[in-house]
């Protein structure tokens, strides 16, 4: 394939992202999910995107309002973006929080909290919602809800299920992989009202927890839950491998090395992402396990086959990444062939937005646009990293023909 | 079909069943489940048999005591199988409980506390499995674990996950369909050391929550939570049916039936076994499912179209005594689907005992034979009911015939 070729076809792939983006998931939350009533979002979503329940997750009410502030912020002053975003920070605000500040997991339409703040990804949506909604606002309230939440998730760090963690203290201490992972994306999200030194400390210790604690070379991947003292624990925890989600942290883990200036990590990071998608993509139907067992045990989870839509986007983003930041060939043929897996499975040609849960073999496991887990986040999020990354690949490969030209 | 080859045909299944669960199905636990060097069992086993796992899983641990003490009592008084009884009864006599009596979730290999009593079915199936070994040993020591649990469950009652609940109390209070159920089947297991007026109080209360309140005719199924107050909730949680379990529960109410010698209360749950049979069969692919909502709209559960050996077992039981008390051939046509089903896609024919987890297309989910939720208890179980609800059958047939013969 010559160079002319690679530009066109990156050309394609980038138009497909952004229009995509605009023209169809955009349109479908911003018709289907608006609670004119009571204010915040439906996620529960047919496939038309009628709702078929009420129920209002934490998580998906917080990264709804993160996905429009974002999209103002970051692609165009829309106020129609903006006032989306601010009517589910109304309703979040009014509702979202116990007494002590801690975030609710569930609420009923009208905002009545139905389960309790078990659950500290709550708080880090939070967070990121009103660090984004702030850089829209400029509102000093905003900025102290993503401030003062923040700082809750650090104070509940080290036991952050509280009362209802179910371990028995001592037994098997472990930590798992998702809060660490999650701080490193952010303390970059709302560096804008924290301390320098402190974002600089926080990622520097998220690199250290993930890289090197988390990332095991004598598996070549990320685990989900490591010992207390960073031993591997041989138990169903300790050999949990979310391959989705190993690859969602090497993509923060890229953005950490291209703001740090550091290769090596950037390659550490790259590296890793292939082995994830060598260890995590199915050779007989396609697509990328949800769980595997490192010791190739039987998984816990009894959805450990399916092929689940975030996977596959952050999966995407990682490769393009991957090859924007490396050029490693490796990065480019995964991420089509994740591009053509995608579009094929997931991509809804009737109704619009994407599906979410297929089984292994690639067919329709549940025919929802949204539900408890899957909102208004992951496919605006990857559309938009992917038209950005592929911007900026489309950008380099002109200016390398052109001094191709000058040479 | 004429009578002598409906008779012919009992014979071949209870034959089936009976050797199956002597030759093949026992004969695999012993080879395999048992910890010589810490006492109970490992149920971690994979297809050959081999422990994968090491934790022990307190239901599963109490759930092998109390199959191998009812098949001393009901079977043959084998001292082999007293003695397996024992050894994991002593392990968790032991290991099992806090200080306040309450059974805790998991332990590991050695009998460390590795998870909470969260979960009061842990103290079910331990009342269960000493009110099944005090039958055997007459050891008081038993019969007091056995009512000292039972006497903390029905403490609990009322809020059966104390400090692990999390839902915001008020909110939406539902009641679970688990607990009221396994209730009037663990009060006929442990009668013998329970006040008879306690006893008929329990079971009268559990007929009542069972089949005018978790039954609903409007649907014809049984709902896995309602509200606190009866009525119906719209919500993930209230929508939910677990076909096998309702099935598992009509079983336990026509063995009260029958005890109670009430013909309206067996038409029903026979009618309410038909309704669910139906409700659950999946047309395209065969096999109940696990989950589906009762309006149709997508479950929470990711595993919900898959096919899990115990619903079938249940099932199977469910229709054998609905036949052999009503005499109604869609019970006996459903045994013959369901018994079909099973030995084709659960029975391995290489390695003994049964696959557990299939997809919906009845392929195999994981190749285990024992993991976190499956143990020595529903195949055997469901054998041991098996075979002694076609022995009924054959003798009424019998008799039936003599008295043909006779008039």
């Amino acid at each position: 394939m010559n160079m002319e070729q690679n530009k066109k076809n990156f050309e394609g792939y980038l138009n497909q992202y952004r229009d995509g983006l605009l023209e169809n998931i955009i349109p479908f939350w911003l018709e289907h999910s608006i609670d004119g009533r009571y204010g915040g979002y439906f996620s529960c979503l047919d496939r038309k995107g009628q709702v078929f329940d009420t129920d209002k997750f934490v998580w998906l009410q917080c990264r709804q309002v993160w996905t429009f502030a974002m999209l103002y912020n970051q692609v165009e002053k829309n106020q129609k973006w903006l006032d989306v975003a601010l009517q589910g920070a109304e309703f979040l605000s009014k509702h979202g929080t116990d007494e002590d500040g801690n975030w609710y997991f569930s609420l009923t339409r009208e905002g009545r909290p139905l389960v309790q703040p078990y659950n500290i990804f709550s708080d880090c949506f939070a967070a990121m919602a009103y660090g984004q909604l702030y850089n829209a606002t400029g509102d000093a309230g905003h900025a102290r809800i993503a401030r003062d939440t923040f700082f809750n998730i650090l104070k509940r760090q080290s036991n952050p299920k509280g009362k209802y963690d179910k371990a028995c203290p001592g037994t098997r201490p472990l930590q798992g992989f998702a809060l660490p992972m999650i701080l490193t994306n952010l303390v970059l999200e709302i560096e804008h009202i924290l301390d320098p030194a402190m974002v600089d400390q926080t990622i520097a210790s998220g690199i250290d927890t993930v890289m090197n604690r988390f990332y095991r070379p004598e598996f070549g991947v990320v685990l989900e839950n490591i010992g207390a003292d960073g031993s591997f624990s041989d138990s169903f925890e300790g050999r949990l491998v979310n391959p989705g989600h190993g690859l969602e942290a090497m993509w923060f883990m890229m953005d950490l090395a291209a703001r740090l200036r550091d290769k090596e990590l950037m390659h550490k990071a790259v590296n890793i992402s292939l082995s994830l998608m060598d260890f995590g993509w199915d050779e007989e139907y396609g697509g990328i396990f949800y769980f595997r067992d490192i010791k190739g045990h039987p998984p816990l989870q009894l959805e450990w086959d399916q092929k689940l839509w975030w996977v596959h986007l952050e999966a995407m983003v990682a490769m393009l990444k991957g090859y924007l930041h490396t050029g490693n060939p490796k990065c480019w043929q995964w991420f089509e062939r994740l591009h053509a897996y995608s579009f094929d499975h997931y991509a809804d040609q009737e109704h619009g937005e994407w599906f979410g849960y297929l089984t292994r073999q690639g067919k329709l496991l549940l025919a929802l646009k949204g539900g408890k887990w899957k909102g208004c986040f992951h496919v605006p999020r990857g559309f938009y990293q992917a038209w950005k990354t592929l911007e900026q690949i489309e950008q380099n490969h002109a200016k390398a023909q052109l001094r191709g030209l000058e040479s």
